[in-house]
């Protein structure tokens, strides 16, 4: 069987002039892949009624179900409803009941019913009425023709509305359109230390799988996404499916795989620092405290992040850290020799298991022929072990600075590993 | 004259299952209308080829000119340039000085070519080509007709490769397709420590401002921004009607006022330092590296910024900070008194003309009854001075620390500015 294909339609004049940011299309994306509902188009219109019946009816001719958000409200630029009615062919007939349900929900608010607020008492004729529990204007859910199975729901525009009325609707709608019920697993692999192209290659046959299994891929700075989507009747059937084609990804990328859907960089190391019983303290110059700003984002981090120095002067290397002068005299503070030290200094000042020293030149000035912007050296030292490593990052002070944290916090994952051969 | 009309076309499967935003149709919106371009639809398509062609049939009929972004990527399911191919009707030609710099931007970051990357060198034939100066795939501009002014602009997904590619190539289109010159004057005005309905209030009258010279109002966590948006024929006179109402503002606002466009406030902190030829260090707990790491986002920061402690644990407290255990036992780790000797203590160790010390609970477990998750207390000392403060925060641990963060340097910066009476 074809899986019914949604679309969704977000209207208001302010989307159209970048005042805000369409997260409702996301919401409502999400929302209707976790259903097997697919989604072939977004389209955003302004509150102008003949462009939105317009695109109701260019909606209407490719999907089965069509989702409205937006142009409710009870100013004269909302004019979805109007544009719903003239769409559907249906004339506006007042709703006692809204009316009473908005008049109570204004007294509980000391605010008395208007003209303007009044004017959201009038639905289309065929509507069925989705009560709005987080403000005043109705939803509406309507079937297209009784020759097909088309339906249309309209929904409000402020997200804290939208979402709460979506989610009390859509049983409604999936039962009324008669839609078999199949669950989506969405499991997203993530994996560092590997830019895109890299890993297309070592997966080349799983990006090209159909339906009802399918591995999509997505780069953002510094790490690779693979997201498996598995469709099935049961959940624990499209759950093993996407266990398969995980492990495979797995088998083919060793521990470039750092972790799986919400997991970072930084709740793994957490995870495995938890398991070591280690803890860990950090001496950062050019991340700035980029590093240490991460490893505490995870919850609970101060089970095994003590602290950290943000050594930006010589001075403080130097009696903070305990970098000796000649080594700064004789490599610079940008070394491999200094970035140990400071590694060493912390993870002694601060009795750590771990340490992680960070220097090298962020930019935009700074550099020399000899060592650009962009030039990071950095080490990890335990008790009884070192290893540094040096690095040429690109871009912006800010991207130099975040792409060397991201580094930083890969190759001491790869470290606790015992995998120290992948540190690059 | 009537304006031009533009339309967006986002192109991507991860934008139609949700998995990411589509900041791209915000950020185009904006510059478009800041740019007297109207923009009546955004259509977002997945990767596939009959679809962006209709997509893209659609948007021809209805507007002057078209601007896509995404699927210019390496991989099998990037395929933006075929569909643009065959919309225009014109064949793939290699595009040897594309070749050449994308092969020169891998050897920089000593990667090799490979046939998913050489995918990118193959180009409609009337294209012109747009460099890409932050990723591999370029950007086309085409003119869609020679009997029609109508063009098409084709950017990269990414919006660190899109933006400063739109940025370049805006002029030219502007310039091939003869759109009279009108001149934005677009500034923003950027608070601290009011929200948005307070903005609004002592700005009304602004903000109902009609064209020529509008005023927009936008919130951000932490921050409101009024946007001044003066049209006019010459330059000169669009930057006077600004000025105008920028001075209105910063008269009926005052230090709220922290900056305009670009700056921020760690920037701003940076500029009254140098002035001031002083420096800072920070301690900080919750915050845990956020505060200095904003601070070291500023290039040139090294004149003013010294260091910092991230002191987790009370013992780094203690030995590295000097907080007395007394204080600890008696007012506990979360309280002004530990604040300010953290202040003072990071400020006499390493020796700078200011401190700050930062300590509270980022959640989402550690809190009690008295101290609640998202109490923080943060002091500032100069040599004969300090002051401290308490603040009640909401929200995630990751917010928490960020408005935590945000709200020490807007009271830092108004401590330098001597308005110490507006730290709240």
């Amino acid at each position: 069987m074809n899986a019914m294909k949604a679309e969704i339609l977000s209207i208001g004049t302010e989307l159209l002039v970048g005042s805000i940011l369409n997260t409702n299309a996301q919401f409502l994306s999400q929302r209707l892949a976790e259903n097997a509902l697919d989604v072939y188009y977004q389209t955003t219109v302004g509150d102008n009624v003949p462009r939105i019946v317009s695109a109701l009816e260019a909606g209407a001719r490719r999907a089965d179900i069509l989702i409205t958000s937006g142009g409710l409200g009870p100013t004269a630029d909302d004019v979805t409803v109007e544009a719903v009615a003239q769409f559907t062919g249906q004339r506006l007939v007042y709703h006692k009941p809204t009316h009473d349900y908005i008049v109570g929900l204004l007294k509980q608010r000391s605010l008395a019913m208007n003209k303007l607020i009044d004017k959201q008492c009038y639905i289309p004729a065929n509507a069925f009425v989705l009560k709005n529990k987080k403000g005043t204007a109705p939803g509406l859910l309507i079937r297209l023709s009784f020759n097909e199975n088309k339906w249309l729901l309209v929904l409000p525009g402020p997200p804290r509305e939208m979402q709460p009325m979506f989610e009390e609707a859509l049983p409604i709608l999936l039962k009324k359109a008669k839609i078999p019920k199949e669950t989506f697993e969405v499991r997203s692999v993530r994996i560092s230390g590997m830019v895109e192209s890299q890993v297309a290659q070592k997966t080349t046959d799983l990006l090209n799988l159909k339906p009802p299994i399918t591995v999509g891929i997505y780069a953002k700075p510094g790490q690779v996404e693979l997201k498996i989507m598995s469709k099935h009747k049961n959940k624990l059937s499209a759950q093993a499916a996407a266990d398969k084609i995980e492990k495979q990804i797995r088998k083919r990328l060793g521990v470039r795989v750092y972790g799986i859907n919400e997991e970072n960089l930084s709740s793994v190391i957490g995870k495995l620092l938890l398991k070591k019983k280690s803890t860990v303290s950090l001496a950062e110059s050019c991340t700035g405290g980029l590093v240490s700003h991460l490893l505490t984002e995870t919850p609970g981090s101060s089970h095994y992040f003590v602290g950290s120095v943000v050594a930006y002067s010589n001075e403080v290397k130097i009696k903070n850290l305990g970098v000796s002068k000649e080594t700064l005299k004789k490599y610079g503070a940008v070394s491999t020799q200094t970035a140990i030290e400071m590694a060493r200094g912390i993870q002694e000042r601060f009795k750590t298991d771990f340490g992680i020293g960070i220097t090298g030149i962020a930019g935009p000035i700074g550099g020399s022929k000899k060592k650009p912007v962009g030039l990071v050296c950095m080490a990890i030292v335990s008790k009884n072990e070192s290893i540094a490593k040096t690095h040429q990052f690109f871009g912006t002070r800010s991207e130099v600075k975040s792409r060397a944290a991201n580094k930083a916090l890969d190759n001491f994952r790869l470290f606790l590993l015992n995998q120290k051969k992948l540190m690059n």
